[in-house]
Formats: structure tokens, sequence, C-alpha cells
């Protein structure tokens, strides 16, 4: 790809549904026009005129506008060499994505209480919400991570699964780091994707964000 | 693509999340299995050993097991020529479908109550949920076709999105035809694709299933 090419993601000042996108770029050494915007802008303004109502939004060149997180972080994967080595590759990582999605769903329950996006008694939705969804969900990741055997997410090769994965762990692990207990792998998993050379600078100077 | 090419279809005996798939497979005029499951069986013998606990499965000459239903239709789609004619239609596609899935979720309070799978109040859940819900969402389609000019929702030739989306605007219809009293340009969609050649003959054959 060339790197003439003009990216601008358009999200709110959290990582949640555009970190993966971002760290796409950054993983490629891409520059990208990192438009992050409050929520007050976005319900006044932005909101009404968005195809879906939806954050976040790439616009590239300057001509072509994409909606869709999941849909957003494949098109920038799929031209930085990021979706894997294969069809096949490319299928388990949309897979773990897809499935990775409604792990976020389920936790949400908890940890919108936990950041004080919604009203709740924490203890009570983390006993009900985050531990079975836990011990229901992180032994799917272990698995996988086993399954390929190279410490990445599919094949030899970190992908965009890694990056959002990893992504999403480090919160569950800055609010609910007891949930990990049983599961160093992943912890370990997290510190590795993070470690990567074309990341790492990236990981220690970000806003320091909750989600 | 080889028509050699062994494909195995598992799902339950619906459309809902598998009948995107068995489209694309149709019409690319791609012999496949059907292997359509009961309840019953799944519960108690399939489910436990599934990568991620979910329904449809698709397994490619024996050797490559894929799951999640857009994954699945997005390799389907790749390899038969549905994915759109660039990168930008095939990331139209995919974000179409990632929205498309949340309206699905966000009529499934209302439609599963009417199709018998939860209990409730099915005039209320009616009145609160599927009209608001398609006040919201039917016109995003609407503009989706009148952006593309095309009769079609991504370019100028039928893509896996346009399969996914008249399916279940196929449910919709059966079960709550008024929502469309201001939409017919969506039941003309909706014909409009169950009319192509390759899948007239599919569309008439099939199982009469409610979703």
């Amino acid at each position: 790809m060339p790197s003439s090419t003009s990216y601008k993601l358009t999200y709110f000042d959290l990582r949640y549904l555009g970190e993966g996108s971002r760290q796409v770029l950054i993983y490629a050494g891409q520059k990208f026009e990192d438009n992050r915007i409050n929520r007050e802008l976005w319900e006044s303004q932005l909101k009404s005129k968005s195809k879906y109502g939806k954050l976040p939004i790439l616009e590239v060149d300057g001509k072509h506008t994409l909606y869709e997180s999941a849909a957003i972080s494949r098109l920038l994967a799929r031209r930085h060499g990021l979706t894997g080595a294969d069809e096949f590759k490319a299928a388990l990582a949309d897979e773990i994505v897809d499935h990775h999605r409604d792990v976020m769903t389920a936790f949400s329950g908890w940890l919108f209480v936990k950041v004080g996006l919604k009203p709740g008694d924490e203890a009570q939705v983390y006993k009900e919400i985050a531990q079975p969804t836990a011990d229901a969900q992180f032994p799917v990741y272990v698995k996988l991570l086993k399954t390929s055997g190279t410490g990445y997410l599919v094949g030899k090769k970190v992908t965009w699964a890694d990056l959002w994965v990893a992504d999403y762990l480090t919160t569950l692990i800055r609010h609910g780091s007891k949930l990990f207990d049983k599961y160093p792998e992943l912890v370990q998993f997290v510190d590795r994707i993070h470690s990567l050379p074309q990341l790492k600078d990236h990981i220690k100077n970000r806003p320091d964000n909750a989600a």
C-alpha cells in the first residue's frame, strides 16, 4: 500500500471499538489522523449525519468513508498484511473477532457499571456477569492459543484478531484482574502482543483510557 | 473455485443465521450438504464439542472447519465472487452485514415472542420494539438502495449482503407486514433478489420455516 494514503479515523477518546483499527495502522507504520471526539460533539452534531448512527468512521483519501468497527479493521488489515496467510486464516481471524464481539457484549453488563457508564451494583454484576462470562469464555481463547501453538491466535504471524483481543483483555485485566487468576496464559498473551516492537511505544504513550 | 470442493453446512432447520450461507452456495451453483439438525441433538451431543458453542458450522473438504455465520458467508462469498467488485465494495458489504446483525438483534426482542421462542405479550413488544426499530432502521436500507441506484445494496452486482438482508426482511414481512407500509421499496428489493434465476427455484422449494 502506498504510504501516501491518507487515513482519518474518527472515534471517541476511548480504546473500545476504535483501538483495534488504530493499532493495525500503527503496526503497519502507517500515518493517520487519530480524530478523537467527545460525546457532546457526537450527539449534538455528528450522529444524525452518520450513516448508521455509530462510531468509528474511517475516511480514506478523502474519497471513501467506511463505517462499522470490524469492517474498518478488516479493510485496514487486508491492505496492510494483517489478515493471515491464506483464505482460511483470514476466515479464522474473522471468526475470532465475531465471537470476541459477542464476548465484549456479554461483559458489558458488568463493565459499563464498573467504569460508570451505567448505574448498578458493581459487586453484584461482577458475580452474576463478569465471573461466569470469564469462566465460560477465557478457556476458548486459551484453546485458540494452544491450537495455534505460536503465541498468536491465528497461524504464525500477528493478525488483527490478536490486536482486537489483546486490547479488550487489557481493559478486563485493568478492571477485574482476578478474573485472570486461572488464566495466566491470557495475561502473557497481552504482554506478548503489546511488547511487539511495532506497538510498544504506542502502548506506553497512548492516552490512559479506562476502556 | 473447483466445483469438486465439498461443503457441509450444519445448522438448525431454520433460515435465520444459516440461510445467507446456503444462498451464497446456491447462487454460485455449488453443491453442498445442507445438514439440518434439531435442537435436541445440538444440545445433547454437539454443542459441548463446538468451538464457541454456536451454529452454523461449515466444513470444507473435510479438512477445514469454520464457525460464525458472517465469517462463513464471507469466506464462501469470496470464493464464489459475491463480495463486490473491489476492496471498498467488499468492505461496504461487510459494513452492511455488521449493521444488519445489530438490526436483527434489535428485532429479536419482538420476533422471538412472535414465533414462540420466548414468552411475552406480542402486541406490546410489537409496539415497543418492532415498530420503532423498523422506523429507525428501514430508512437506512432504503438509503443504501437509493445510493447504489442499481437495485442491489452494493455496486452493480449482487453480493452476499443482498442475500443476508433479503432473507431476514422475508421473515419480518411474514410476521409483521404492516411494518413495511411506508417502505414498499424494501418489499420490492426482496422480490428482486428472490426472483434472480439462480435463486428462484430454491426460494420456491425450500422448507417453509417461520424464521
